[in-house]
């Protein structure tokens, strides 16, 4: 099946593997007319490199993008925009010890059951690399949004057991972990140096705020705006759960204390005295602040001994080598805000057509330039 | 945009709202050759109804379903099944209240922003009558996944502060909200009764399991099989979170903890030791358990007194009139496993052309019939 | 497959069969606030209702509509629109010898091969009341055209040999064929009747002209308008041939001849000096008149005798029964302009999204209506 | 709106410009284990380059393909195969004389009216290069068909007023316009001489065999296996216009002459005593040669002088400089070939769901394999 394709209006369509020639992404549905050079998705990309901490893998990419297509002259056409990023540094690594057996959580096997065989190298398909090409449209969705007055924080809630109690954005880039909280940061920090001295790995809470939202986007059934934001999350590998505003908590609330009381603006408008719902009601956007969380697994690769099974259904133990990521959750950051901004982007633009007088007064205002001395038979 | 239809080669498309003549849903892509009656899907719409205990609205609904295509001398014949259930009883209550004002945790109001007005007898298409084409639907997936050899038990994992701490499958259907732990639908009973006396209501977890699965079910990217089945469990109105295995509780894991170690099956074929993956890797069923969860919030509908603002934006205070279910995961719990099955049945017909060597087996078994005389020049 | 859906952004599903309890369709992505009522849609459907010449089956068929959804005090709510056509007098007719054989030139045959067996009776799924769903729908995609200023123009090019040669518009209503020449229209009658004196059947073809479309709708690659156009329409039974403006007369034809001259207008606007092209280049509309033909074949239910084999493999003569249409085409013209009109609104909603500019213009004049209190910590 | 995809289980994404750095494709369904190299794609590319004959345009592409994923050891992995052609050669040569003018024909008017503005460098996105992404996606389809038994001939059957009146397979190969018929291609050749002596280009009809295929492929209603094919078709530039079958002529004839009588074949299958059908019967194959036309229009670049307007809307008169291909049709053969390939190859992978019994028998035949001591409380 197809399934490397997202989205409806606004589709992003990735393809690569880790140790192929290189990764990239076709951006399809994007507006024309929307400035676009290749920095503008490089400093999207440069917020997931590697090695720019000790908690990161101290792998080179240096992940350079290239625009194929789409962009004429600095600015979007409305035709295809491809990307791309070759990769480089492909060491002839020796994978004969991942290609032989079943690293635990990771999809070898589940790969070699649906397609019989596997590109070993590096994780083939499933490696983190794949998320570049959803970093590099996510680059470009941020900046439509951008232009509409949206804006996305994103953010690392938690690592481990330590969680941020406190919230202030400047702090968010001044830590390698991206965190909103300098202590929790701090604290943080101390977890997974413990982590990795055991040759562990740590989980994650990540959270992501979209200001600006107009009301009503999203649709009430299937294509609840929520609905599509959790399919969005979960398609990134490592997120176990996704919630939306109060998410689990709401199974321990009341009614009393769950409603949000809506409450009039003093521009005359609607607002909301609270937002447990986390900005979607009944799957539309209330114009409050839509706020989601994604739940992301500990690193699987560790190198501590672990137990698991080889291609010959022979039971091993394996060291993974190499040096990975103790945690995701810093570099996946930019990945959940990239994947959340293309779902809204698309959501905005299936709404265009929602109400009639809508439609017809954006037609109003590009007339049929029609020859009226064409008419006749033909 | 159209946003009622969910799947891809399974497809639904669900129609009707609360007060209107009815509700439906047509299934297309239904193989043919299924034996499926009307009971066959009643039994699941029983499975919703109200008024069947204290701990759910006393309306009576009968909700009688009629097929009215693609069943021929009581098979499918793999074109549409259109299925409906006609409102009857629809008192013509006054609901000029509701009309003007917006409910709290309720669509009213983004409807209104979204189209500009609203169908605001009982809930229109928000309503929960909304599910009845979701569970019409459910029947057949279920039907289907039951001749593959895959069995769905979804029951409620918590009401409240009351958690199932012990699982007998039998105990599920003999309690009226669906808890496989005795002792807890107890404790949740008293929980409910003490909320209905302070004119208040309960969220809860449904939890779903997915047994029997073949592996490599589901996509490596976007089409992972977790992210649809989020998306179909967020879909569902007043679900807030969604799990895959461990769910959030991954983020306070380590690798060491959360990795389940693969082992040898006595039958030759591949296990796990542990399950905290959920039965899903890198987006593709493992073959074991498929294990999710849903947090359903509170009914929003409650008799106490709220603040909200009416169309014309004044602040008032509102009490919702009329018997509402008290907690709604008891009837969402058959609407959870209908999603669920939805998703996995679309999943299992994807995954057909995954292999070269297996289309081809597919297409020799069927040879072709075509006539050698034709050849020559047309 | 899932193959009973048609569109995107306004997304139609059909079902049911010719002797099944009725057919219907789920119109999707309709905008909120249109007008709408039965009387809207039942005036398309007669257009296409049997029994109304002596060149049509008088089978009496009252077709009368029902809106089982989506409407709201008479205006469409942006929610599934879900219209039902109860089939009645359905008489208990002896469908035996049709049940073990395959007519020439229907779809018995490879009804059997696909799905193993079939709804014999009166052609099921392939019957031509299949269409029913699509007139339903096309009713609502003309009416949501008219409030954009485009029309629809459809009627009889030819039947079998005899040709049109003029064109008056006020024609077409006057004669049971539904073609713009009279003398045409008598000739026409006159060959009908011989046909059916010989136990035969006629082909012919359908011309639709739409008027008043904006420039710049359709896609330049895949989602062309003439290429949707093209499925539309192929997706009616018996239509064998497709044509956009010259059609197949351009494989004769040189670039002089064919090119469309561009030309400024009086209103300062550009116009065409010709319209070989049928008012689409490169996939978009141009601002002048769409053209399209549909070729039709001969209704293949004859009386005469025909050779076929029955579901044994033997060879066997058969003589379809019953009175059936001399010709399908008059009774497909509303057919043709349906479809027609359904791809186009789906292009209209598709295009809106096709320029920064037009999307920030539409959000600006949306203000979002947050609430800035809530900004802070979550 | 995305309009550069194409399909749904087997999917295809282009993107590309004339002048940009390059044009490509994503495929993405593609069964793992196919054995796949750049030569299979490059021969199919070879066909549609320019520069093999004094009928095409001069300009020397080297069109070197790149496979950058999707390939492992040799063999499809399932995963995206992204496949690239580096433009070369790009001349800075002076477009601003067609950068302020609209071209008679082409789609320079469509694209600023639909975007604003657009890449006016040799065509930019409405480029034939376009085509190679569909190529070489078509290059992978015909393989897969291959190995199902499936094969495809596509020949130029006239050119301008010139028709081929007799078919030899092995002659197609040896003339530059691909015409099975050796006389015709010689008449044709001489045609095409003279509208180049007078600056002028011609049109033509390309017909494609489909031969193999099995029956019961393609759905009966939206889905019908032409309808799809006539999208494909008419979503190549310059097509306009589609036959299945006898096409066009079914308007004329009878339902005596045109329906195809079934027959018993030897081997005790059914067949067909003609094919005026042209393989497909209610949507679906009979098992009989699918055959199709399609109308292709003269090349619209031509050096004689035209009238036409420029972006200021002033009447302007144009030459269009450089050496254009006078018949679009040869090269366009193969263009034809890979839509009707790649159409094909979705709706079998589509059909393999279509029967309840086919399911059951391919999930058997693949075992679950999961572990009965995890079954428990979780």
């Amino acid at each position: 099946m197809a399934g490397s394709t997202f989205g409806t209006l606004f589709q992003i369509t990735t393809w690569g593997e880790s140790h192929g020639p290189g990764v990239g992404v076709v951006v399809d549905g994007c507006p024309a007319g929307l400035s676009l050079c290749e920095e503008d998705i490089q400093k999207f990309l440069d917020r997931r490199k590697p090695g720019q901490s000790r908690y990161a893998t101290p792998r080179k990419e240096d992940d350079a993008v290239k625009i194929l297509s789409g962009v004429f002259e600095g600015k979007t056409t409305g035709t295809p925009v491809s990307l791309a990023v070759y990769n480089e540094n492909q060491l002839s690594k020796d994978y004969s010890d991942i290609a032989s057996c079943y690293r635990p959580g990771h999809a070898d096997y589940t790969f070699d059951q649906k397609y019989g065989f596997r590109d070993y190298q590096g994780g083939g398909r499933s490696s983190g690399r794949e998320t570049i090409g959803r970093v590099a449209a996510g680059a470009i969705a941020v900046k439509i949004l951008q232009q509409l007055g949206i804006t996305l924080t994103t953010y690392t809630k938690s690592i481990g057991p330590v969680v941020c109690r406190s919230f202030d954005a400047a702090v968010i880039g001044e830590n390698p972990l991206y965190m909103p909280d300098a202590d929790a940061a701090e604290n943080a920090q101390a977890y997974l140096d413990a982590c990795m001295a055991e040759q562990n790995s740590s989980g994650g809470v990540i959270e992501c705020i979209i200001s600006g939202m107009p009301s009503g986007i999203g649709d009430p059934v299937f294509e609840k705006l929520d609905a599509n934001l959790a399919k969005a999350i979960l398609s990134i590998g490592a997120v176990k759960g996704f919630e939306i505003g109060d998410g689990f908590d709401v199974a321990k609330a009341t009614g009393k204390s769950n409603n949000d009381a809506f409450c009039p603006l003093p521009d005359g408008g609607v607002g909301k005295a609270s937002n447990h719902a986390g900005g979607i009601l009944g799957g539309m956007s209330d114009g409050s602040d839509i706020i989601l969380r994604a739940a992301v697994k500990p690193t699987p690769s560790i190198a501590a001994s672990q137990q698991t099974v080889n291609s010959l259904g022979e039971e091993i133990s394996i060291r993974i080598r190499g040096r990975h990521d103790p945690v995701i959750v810093p570099r996946a950051v930019v990945v959940v805000e990239s994947m959340a901004a293309i779902t809204i982007v698309d959501a905005l633009f299936a709404n265009m057509s929602a109400r009639m007088d809508a439609v017809s007064d954006f037609y109003r205002r590009k007339p049929p330039q029609c020859d009226p001395s064409l008419i006749g038979f033909r």
